[in-house]
């Protein structure tokens, strides 16, 4: 049987070159970059070098980045964080309704610790309107979280003019953006965008598990999240992964080298797949922006049909894809990003996600929509829903 | 040069079974175990057969175990959470004046959010005083939190007998123990000792940095550091770290096997180490319980020098050993371990820690006593201080 892993989005394989990376340093410079002895001054400078070439890839400066254990610690941090440190001057907060669940349920906490949040309606396709940001925004305002590329449709927000927006009309609000899944696969320069916040997650661009950073553009006020040993300049304490960290930067410098060769060729691959789509299966509808969306992802909803049903169905041919996305997917509830696109019941309930990567080659893509043909006739046949009747007197060839 | 690592309490080296065991997961098994697909279901099934393997090897349920990126991280989830969680009851919490930074900074942020802190003090060799802890216990207590071996020192607290005179008194006060120097080197039974809370980190015991674990008694309330997608419980967020979660088992597995011949084997070279130090170095003193010690710890300090300067001057001589812990290293502050066991400021100077590994031999510690004799003798004739004069006329040999 084929293996057709459509699921980047969920997480991704090591690069082979990021596992190579990390060998030095699980017995070789293994030191803790804390103790002061030669071992452990390498594994700092190693650290260091790493820091300074990560944040030179997203356009900051090293000591504006701090390394966490993955984007949802890096989003809990910026969100709580700055919210404390930054409660005398306020209490509301402004985000969207269609966040990664590690930010909507940080908002979530805050609200019970006398926090007032309001999340942003978005368009049909996921987008923030720029119009309704600056209504939202109060005197009381101290910061604005919305994230650069949603992990369910993959539409793209307007963060540069999001943040100039916020500025605008009050200089120190913060801006927080969301980066895990756009990091890596389409541009982010922290400068050029102008966030004083941004996080991330290696595992989502052929990085190691357990790692992530956040930046903290300099002069932000921020509580710890995690308080104990000084490191990462007293805003993250722990011994640092070094490992994990040096395979981020590994990863993220492969990206970086090959990211718009990359990005053309997966959107390509990702559009072909949608047309191909279009002509074999009746009834589907595409999901995100047409325009500003990752080039990896492919949400789509398929009538009369169930979307767990339908990924299973296609696991059983070899094809791993999600139903909404894997961070939520044990809570069995109905997405809320796809609810806040206005999508009926109906589509919601048949909902897949593919998501694309530097792996997926054409056959690939020609075994999954022979199998996706197959399986949603298949599951169509069976649906006791309503005009699917007219599928079996009019089965799809 | 010779090259002797003494500073495994720092971190550790990973086992070449832990790295190998890991290797599957970077790019093979990689799949998020969120994920609905037999690629995620696999990693979930790895998942949970780690998280089994592990509770079993501390006596614990499966469900009682939720992993963190390290033992701050495990420290600052159980004591904020736990004092989170219970501020119904009460707020106040007792803790020592020895324990871990990652606990005691969490401590300071909880006094600055309303709870009330005692620090109890200890014997001269590190101990708490149970008289103490039952006279310290109030009605708004909430959270006992005792380290069950010291980082620096070395000295193992009477757990069980702690946590028996806590729940006397007070049935419903939660126990804390930042386990994160013994585990995987003393046994550690979380139903025999009867804690609700228990800290750990994989790069303690030859397995990866990035990697802890929590134990949460059954039935012990807990307010997610975390906050997100609903892993672990619902009790922290994140996609989990598999190839180090997987790397932390197979360590403590290796470990569990060989503890009591390792932990014999480690206390006879450091008690060796110990003797020829003293037959070979006047005016050296030895930190830390007699009896009650961890194998691998001899905490030293020597009169007339300054311990960074002994420290550096070994690492010249290929020896890497620390001042003091590595987690505090960076702040240059004494030392409060040393402090809260009456230690006078000539001594807390002077001191170093060396800590043995299961790579430690007996020629490591032969060189290491010809080294510091050397060393020390050479400081000395340099030192500026006090009856140091006696040590030019009478030089050791």
């Amino acid at each position: 049987m084929n293996k057709v892993y459509l699921d980047y989005a969920a997480t991704t394989p090591c690069d082979e070159r990021v596992v190579k990376e990390m060998a030095d340093y699980w017995n070789k410079n293994f030191a803790n970059p804390s103790s002061i002895h030669q071992d452990g001054m390498r594994a700092k400078q190693c650290l260091e070098k790493n820091r300074a070439k990560i944040a030179e890839l997203i356009g900051a400066q090293a000591k504006e980045i701090i390394f966490t254990s993955g984007g949802t610690e890096a989003n809990n941090t910026a969100i709580k964080s700055a919210a404390k440190a930054n409660a005398g001057k306020g209490n509301h907060i402004i985000s969207t309704a269609i966040e990664h669940p590690s930010v909507l349920e940080s908002l979530k906490f805050l609200e019970k610790c006398g926090f007032e949040v309001t999340l942003l309606e978005v368009d049909p396709y996921g987008r923030v309107d720029l119009d309704k940001l600056t209504e939202a925004i109060r005197p009381q305002t101290i910061l604005v979280s919305v994230m650069h590329a949603n992990n369910e449709i993959g539409t793209i927000q307007p963060i540069s003019d999001i943040v100039s927006t916020v500025k605008r009309i009050k200089e120190d609000i913060l801006v927080h953006t969301d980066a895990v899944q756009s990091l890596g696969h389409i541009p982010v320069h922290v400068r050029k965008m102008g966030m004083d916040l941004l996080s991330a997650s290696a595992h989502k661009f052929y990085g190691p598990k357990g790692v992530g950073l956040l930046y903290i553009k300099k002069g932000t006020k921020m509580t710890p999240l995690i308080h104990g040993g000084g490191q990462e300049g007293g805003k993250r304490a722990s011994t640092e992964n070094t490992p994990a960290i040096a395979g981020m930067r590994k990863a993220l410098e492969i990206n970086a080298q090959n990211m718009d060769k990359e990005a053309k060729e997966t959107a390509k691959l990702r559009d072909l797949f949608k047309k191909k789509i279009k002509e074999h299966i009746p009834q589907v509808r595409f999901n995100g922006h047409p325009k500003y969306g990752l080039p990896n992802n492919l949400s789509m909803s398929v009538k009369y049909i169930d979307g767990e049903a339908l990924a299973l169905r296609l696991d059983l041919e070899g094809i791993s894809c999600s139903t909404g996305s894997a961070c939520s997917s044990e809570k069995g509830l109905p997405s809320q990003t796809l609810q806040a696109i206005g999508l009926s019941g109906e589509w919601i309930h048949g909902t897949i996600r593919f998501s694309l990567g530097k792996y997926t080659c054409l056959e690939d893509i020609d075994y999954c929509v022979a199998a996706l043909t197959k399986v949603v006739q298949a599951l169509r046949n069976l649906s006791p829903l309503g005009d699917v009747a007219h599928y079996r007197q009019h089965p799809v060839k």
